[in-house]
């Protein structure tokens, strides 16, 4: 049976574009991957280790001859991006990103490739490790991972279904939502979350005595600083992108643990320990979206 | 070969309690294992989980016949069950708890056991599972992990030895340093990110979109939250018993965010940028003490 696709152009070979890769191989979808990356070493690492089969140039090379196309670079170089390979964008072919914002990169597609938006779906797998860079790739990634599409009024649906069936070939759940519900989303879940963790982590390494605390650090630390090791180019595009639901969601937080703070000052035990028992109740309850269908 | 101990005398047969009672025994440091707890039902499920060989009625029963005695019970218990046992304390017994904070446990224990509190070695092992209960309990829970004693001037010296054996016995790595500096080091890296969590938590469950939003959440919210489970009865005591200093880190951490905060709010990408990468720097080659000799 022939694959679904005969050619990936993958522009950012990276964990995500990486991952993609393999993750296509694996599923038999593609014939073969040509890479793109803004780094030679990168394409080069990519292509020993059979994440590519062939490098090109140029994104625009990359995009050449390709009937999917994956955008995996930082949110910011969207629109760089789509400016460089928009000659080539044609109707029949899938063009996804994997970005962490969607408003941004549906405007950036907009303004870009104006009539020809229709071939972009825009996509965020709900995965990703705190390591960076084509090393870490994993054709894996995706698996019993959420991914959401993020398709406006002139995507063409033909390929909104096609980018589905790519994704759960990879090991997705797939959910579709409007690119405004999803960054409002993933401000309150993902987002706030590591500005928090890039807050609390500064104000340690900020004391004098952080060598001696940090030598101290158990599991809790270790789990809830995890995410402090993000890509810090990663980080600076998406907390920028998504600013103003990043900047609403902290400010929420912040009026929750003045509650907390105000409650412990005033020694309040019984109120403190119902604040954590909904808390805790809530959180033992929770099981990650992909997972719950499978429990 | 005897065992070091003849009998443990267990007063709270929960997570930390059971796990100790369990590791003791599997270093065969002890013949056997006298319990009590304020339910009768986990004394039960303790016995008939083999945690201990004998249900003692009261805690002064657990501690009768014992030459190690632990105080397992949440840090707000530490002064009426110091009370309830004083008439047996005597200097030829280790009496040992395992509380997270430690100037109200050693407060408790100047002020209760008076001339005896020389008996007394204040323990915290940096263990635990965002699970309580005996039914968690596990040998391992101390094997690899930091223990913390923090003996005070009347502290009996070769009673402190003799813990510092018991926990090394069960695979801690232990380290010596006062109540003060303990309660100071474990705010900033324990007691603050739980605060934070459950601030976190409590922020999402606050909007109506909660449920959408929990939904969506992925490997990064897993991790950053899974401490907003802790037992909400422990956490009470700890955040309350050692306020001051939680909430001076937390002051600490507002500030922090403030400037994140700011910097979003202005859209300096590059300042952002730099924010991260030291944060992300640091916390990618931190590795956990108890961990790093053997790495």
């Amino acid at each position: 049976m022939a694959a679904m696709f005969k050619q990936l152009g993958l522009i950012g070979c990276g964990l995500m574009g990486g991952s993609f890769a393999l993750a296509l191989k694996q599923a038999g979808l593609v014939e073969r991957v040509i890479g793109y990356s803004k780094s030679p070493s990168t394409t080069e690492k990519a292509k020993q280790m059979g994440v590519i089969d062939q490098v090109a140039e140029s994104a625009l090379l990359a995009v050449s001859g390709a009937d999917i196309v994956l955008l995996a670079v930082p949110v910011a170089a969207t629109d760089s991006t789509l400016r460089a390979i928009r000659h080539l964008v044609a109707p029949n072919v899938l063009f996804m990103d994997v970005g962490s914002t969607k408003r941004d990169v549906v405007d950036a597609a907009r303004r870009v490739l104006k009539d020809k938006v229709g071939a972009f779906v825009p996509a965020h797998p709900i995965a990703g490790k705190e390591l960076s860079g084509v090393q870490h790739a994993d054709a894996l990634l995706f698996k019993d991972r959420l991914t959401i599409l993020t398709p406006i009024t002139q995507t063409d649906p033909e390929l909104v279904e096609k980018a589905r069936l790519v994704w759960v070939a990879m090991g997705s759940d797939v959910r579709v939502m409007t690119p405004e519900a999803h960054d409002a989303a993933f401000a309150a879940v993902s987002h706030l979350p590591h500005l928090l963790a890039f807050a609390y982590f500064t104000g340690i390494l900020q004391q004098k005595e952080s060598e001696q605390f940090l030598a101290l650090a158990g599991p809790g630390f270790r789990d809830f600083t995890r995410i402090a090791a993000s890509d810090p180019a990663i980080w600076r595009d998406i907390l920028i992108a998504n600013r103003e639901e990043v900047l609403k969601q902290s400010e929420r937080f912040r009026g929750a643990l003045q509650v907390l703070e105000q409650v412990l000052a005033d020694c309040k035990g019984e109120s403190l320990e119902a604040l954590v028992r909904g808390v805790s109740q809530a959180r033992s309850h929770w099981r990650m979206g992909a997972l719950t269908r499978h429990q």
